[in-house]
């Protein structure tokens, strides 16, 4: 089906439109010149008695039936410039600063076309804004200027010619129970209590706050790259993000196996014996491999997908790709051949909960979607290195603390790749093999969290699947340890650098539309069966039995019974097998959240301690973890909440929320960084297609693909060598004479 | 090290040696003069009153204790042409038949220097050999000439033009209790009892047996590659493999839901609601897609690995590549610079229960390694087609019923690919990103069992990992189903075809020797801790508990405490965290056998109803499933049997079992060729080294990357685009100021 071009929403470098008249699609990412727009209206609509410090400006997406009907009229080839369409709106998050320096943390709604502000929300001082880059940025001079901080640092003397290297990162903060605490001091070397919070009693407003992992770098070689995560040491400051006072700074244990929670040697030259752990090149301790020789990627003809803007097109797929600060890539109205798939895929949040229960590493608990921002935290890709073969870039446009809009590039890739085999078989009997490989559409965005990384691709193929990858990689997070000591808590993977225990808790939002909005999640497993002479007279037989999920609840894996989440349309019966049509996966059993259920860092993260959260759907509902969880202090809009409210999901408009991780407990290969760990959720067809989608891809051969000496090229597809496969020839003629091979 | 290249092992394609004096490694496939001589001394022990038919002849692989002597002076760089090495022998099997036709399985060792008989094992008669593919073929003349068959299929009219289709299969039969049978006949139509098997009763020893799962082939075009799977007929013949004489014939059940276990209309014309399923291009109902451009893997440099012979090495890695009838591709003396990781690693067995409790569907269960043999279904690999880029190919010798060696080309083939990202890291103060990619190394093999394809493949990487990935594809088996009829045991993936519900479980066997040959298997567990003043006072601590594994036993797959299993070498310790050098696992929780363990089906296949077993070292213990498991009644000699001569296996010579499945419910999308299902098993190492093993490896740039239309570059990796990144330039200088970036 052609799809009209009316709608590019395709942005120059510079923010502008591409076609002359254009008008951006619903889906399309404010431009520069419309997230000016919206500052303006902000702007104005404040006044000039605040201060307006920003946060973000971005796409505030379209009601579901709003655009619905939108997307709907584009399949149908139905739309036009003069089409009504859903009001483009621009979500503006900011900080009103009054005269006494308190910040209003506020959200508003700009219609575009009007340039004027229709909605407003003061946030509930509650709740906690995410931090920006900027806010980060302030962190380390912070430090600099606080008298608590300089006396702290003096208690240790670092190396010749290093200098400190702060990693500001998110905190989980509590205001009352077990943490009950007053004004902050550090520790004191004899273990004595630790200290507490400097804030009141119970219901206070508790600051926004942030924390900073300290380390010091090797600044002699003046190589500004030179690694220092080797050398970690033993405090952390925490800082009020608005006032930029360091509040407190906390001493870390630094013991070992059977030393007690509070306990570390805490001598002045912390760091002597620690060592180096670099990994740019031109510091590496060793030599470069020099014998692995180039494999490239070449596509001679060009790629196979087509891109209008933010539309792709490539091997009867058919969606658009969304980015946001949150969020970062997103896919949208998903189409294969014609046929509604999703309408909206995304990962939805992420948790890194450490298991060393020395304080203050309890508070050591970041979420990076909520908390910062995938969005905000993408690489810039490059060419050749991150992605390969014929690469299509998408930029994104971000915002500075004054608003303006400053563009990010390439931040996500588009390319394709080969995975091997698709289908293959071999007719025995005559040899003749047909054999396909499988293309894949690669949608690829890399964030970056201080230490972490973090590689996300959604990958399309051409039998109708979409994969969901994962891929961890990037530098541990370190603690100082004792020399010769090892930890419960952790694994030494450097002299002196304890690699903490930790999970990595991810949840990816799944919005379907299988073949129509209407949709149930049904869930299928497979049993055994007692013997029985009339049912299983041999034992051999097995059930498959479906559940469908009728009420809004969380359900957990069952490999055991191989169990199958299958989102279903009851409307519409695939007419080869007679049942609803679907898309499924098997969410993985991964390990949910170690951290006791009455512990702060579990009440944040209900959506980490189950696997599938069917949810009836509802605008705006997009984080699993809920809207605001920078140091929340439970999770509030999540799933857990959406579930409670005991909807009718079956033959509904649902979401799917599935969540996934990775334990990880260190090893020393994942020094100085990480070898990838690598994490895939496959969603496929089942019975969405009357066939195998991928029975008409050609079995065309790679001509490139050559000989290493000493082989032979044997039994070209479609050939038989007699002399070769002789032995192999099957089970001779088939009964009627006439068909004599 | 430099490896000497004195033992090569490396075939011609007649079988002869390219290196003149050079003697075949120990672990050197056997030449076609080898086989030839084995032949000759089996022929002239046997003498001439007998007919020998022979099944296999390949390489006896010599026992540990030499094998490894000879390895380790190998590595040591001390091996010449006078070095004492383990002997050549052939393993030799066949049957022997005397004037009575009696069939006497034997297996013979040959020693190749001397060109004599050195052990001889007649065979239990309570075992079944396998079968070979010679005797597959036997099995649709043996229907042409059968009085008993011609009767039953005269009871089916078949479409005009099409023909009778036969694929011979291993049979899953009993021989006493629910299944105690006399003579055989066809079912009658009114459902009475199923009738008996040939033979008398209790400890009367079954004769060997074959089925044949019966198809029409449209033979109108003239192409013999017609798929002949859509119209599946609703009998089972059953051969006697010796007499070729078809004692039975089952005639199966069409019925659905709610019917009988042994009902079905049965019509004359039980075709005629089938349709046809082609996959073959020039039959394919629809055109083929005509828009997916090239993308082809070039190495303009040539691969970067070197084969000598059977030794391969790349990228530090170091092995040797065997092949055998039974296992197919199997890896030795697995090297990571210069230490030991694994003595060998293959897959061990596989079984494909069919969950379809009708009557006589309980006998369809194969063990693909153990009834027929992987090696000897090993396709012949094509070029572009099944793998990419720069190829090397191995060969195999494989045996004629006479004995005679042929030669099956290409049937491993080695090549290595691109993985995506490696490992990445941005330091986002500077900018700075160093990214390198995942290189891995394919060996790869590809059996036809009949219907089925199964892809296997090593897959070793810059990092220290091995993967061994599995991919299902082919033909999945049905059966004929009534018209307009759905069943709870299949699904119907075409008119008239029921794709009956099945498992696919296989067992990879890994013979660690890390660093070395004595290991400890341990297993690992990451567990909650309770809230505790004095150990977890915020709730957020978890515990790693290691359990080592001291007797041989069994243990299963426990994701949600993340079980990894460990193969360690407790005499050795990573001098950074002090703790045992290891490789490490985690179990897939796969579904395990679904059958009723009471029933046959289960009892045979032991080693598919655990995860993971741990057994000391025996030589010539390879197979999980036991050494017979063609028509098996029980696994003999297996893992089960294994473990339970309950020996030490901590700090020993020990094997450890993975086993790993899926259940296959088919959809209407696997018809008529199936995508690929894919399953990996990680093996990565745990603190073997000191560092990640890949950081030396190049971040160089694949050049021949190139951008899609609208795209620019940007961010070279290395270099810092002031424009686009100040947005995310972090967190300011360093607090010593002479380091101010």
């Amino acid at each position: 089906m052609a799809t009209q071009n009316l709608t590019t929403g395709h942005m120059r470098s510079d923010g502008s439109e591409t076609t002359l008249g254009a008008i951006p699609h619903p889906l399309g990412q404010l431009t520069v010149t419309e997230v000016n727009l919206a500052r303006e209206a902000i702007l104005k609509a404040r006044g000039t008695t605040v201060a307006v410090h920003f946060r973000s400006i971005f796409l505030e997406e379209p009601p579901k039936k709003e655009l619905s009907q939108f997307l709907d009229l584009e399949h149908s080839e139905k739309v036009s410039l003069q089409t009504p369409r859903p009001a483009r709106r621009a979500k503006v998050q900011y900080d009103v600063v009054r005269g006494d320096k308190n910040h209003e943390y506020t959200e508003s709604c700009v219609d575009i076309a009007s340039g004027i502000e229709v909605k407003i929300r003061v946030v509930d001082k509650v709740h906690h804004a995410s931090l920006t880059t900027h806010e980060f940025k302030a962190f380390t001079e912070a430090c600099f200027a606080s008298p608590l901080y300089k006396k702290a640092i003096a208690e240790f003397d670092l190396p010749e010619g290093f200098v400190v290297t702060i990693d500001p990162v998110s905190i989980c903060a509590t205001i009352s129970g077990i943490e009950a605490e007053s004004s902050g001091l550090l520790f004191v070397q004899d273990g004595s209590q630790e200290q507490p919070w400097p804030y009141g009693g119970d219901g206070e407003i508790v600051p926004r706050y942030m924390q900073g992992l300290c380390f010091a770098r090797d600044a002699r070689s003046g190589n500004g790259d030179s690694n220092h995560y080797p050398y970690p040491l033993p405090l952390i400051p925490v800082m009020n993000t608005y006032s930029h006072e360091i509040v407190r700074v906390d001493k870390l244990a630094t013991g070992g196996k059977d030393d007690g929670l509070l306990y570390g040697t805490h001598k002045k030259n912390v760091l002597d014996h620690c060592s180096p752990g670099e990994y740019i090149p031109e510091l590496l301790s060793q030599a470069l491999r020099s014998d692995i020789r180039p494999l490239n990627v070449v596509q001679p003809e060009g790629p196979s997908f087509q891109v209008n803007g933010n539309l792709i097109e490539w091997q009867k797929w058919r969606f658009r790709v969304g980015f946001n600060p949150r969020e970062g890539a997103t896919l949208h109205d998903v189409h294969y051949d014609g046929r509604s798939v999703l309408y909206r895929l995304s990962l939805s949040e992420m948790t890194v909960p450490y298991g060393d229960p020395r304080p203050p590493f309890h508070r050591k608990q970041a979420f990076d979607f909520g908390d910062a921002g995938a969005g905000r935290a993408a690489n810039n890709l490059s060419l050749g290195c991150d992605c390969l073969g014929v690469i299509k870039y998408f930029d994104t446009v971000l915002t500075e603390p004054d608003g303006t809009a400053s563009l990010a590039k390439n931040v996500v890739c588009l390319h394709e790749q080969d995975n091997g085999i698709g289908w293959k078989h071999t007719n025995y009997r005559t040899q003749r093999a047909v054999v396909t490989r499988l293309r894949e559409l690669v949608v690829q965005f890399i964030i970056t969290l201080a230490n972490y990384e973090y590689i996300f691709a959604f990958k399309l193929d051409q039998a109708g699947g979409i994969t969901f990858e994962t891929r961890a990689t990037g530098i541990v997070s370190v603690v100082n340890i004792d020399p010769g000591k090892t930890s419960p808590w952790g694994n030494v993977v450097s002299s002196g650098a304890l690699a903490q225990n930790h999970q990595h808790i991810f949840c990816l939002r799944i919005d379907p539309a299988v073949d129509g909005q209407n949709n149930t999640i049904v869930s299928e497993e497979s049993l055994p069966m007692p013997i029985s002479k009339e049912l299983n007279p041999y034992g051999n037989g097995y059930e498959v039995r479906q559940t469908p999920i009728k009420n809004s609840q969380f359900f957990d894996a069952s490999p055991m019974t191989n169990l199958t989440v299958k989102m279903t349309n009851p409307s519409k019966l695939n007419p080869v097998s007679g049942k609803p049509v679907s898309y499924k996966f098997i969410p993985t059993a991964s390990q949910l959240m170690l951290a006791h259920p009455d512990s702060v860092m579990a009440k944040r993260a209900q959506f980490a301690q189950h696997h599938v959260w069917v949810t009836k759907y509802k605008d705006g509902e997009l984080w699993a973890g809920g809207e605001f969880t920078n140091q929340s202090q439970k999770e509030i809009d999540g799933v857990a909440d959406a579930i409670a409210r005991n909807e009718n999901v079956e033959n509904e408009d649902v979401v799917v929320w599935n969540t996934f991780g990775l334990t990880h407990n260190p090893r020393v290969e994942d020094w100085p960084v990480m070898p990838v760990e690598i994490h895939q959720i496959h969603l496929r067809p089942a019975d969405f297609f009357t066939s195998n989608p991928a029975i008409d891809v050609p079995g065309s051969k790679d001509t490139a693909s050559t000989l290493a000496p000493g082989s032979e090229v044997c039994c070209e597809s479609g050939t038989v060598q007699k002399e070769a496969s002789s032995h192999l020839q099957g089970a001779g003629p088939d009964l009627d004479p006439k068909s004599n091979l």
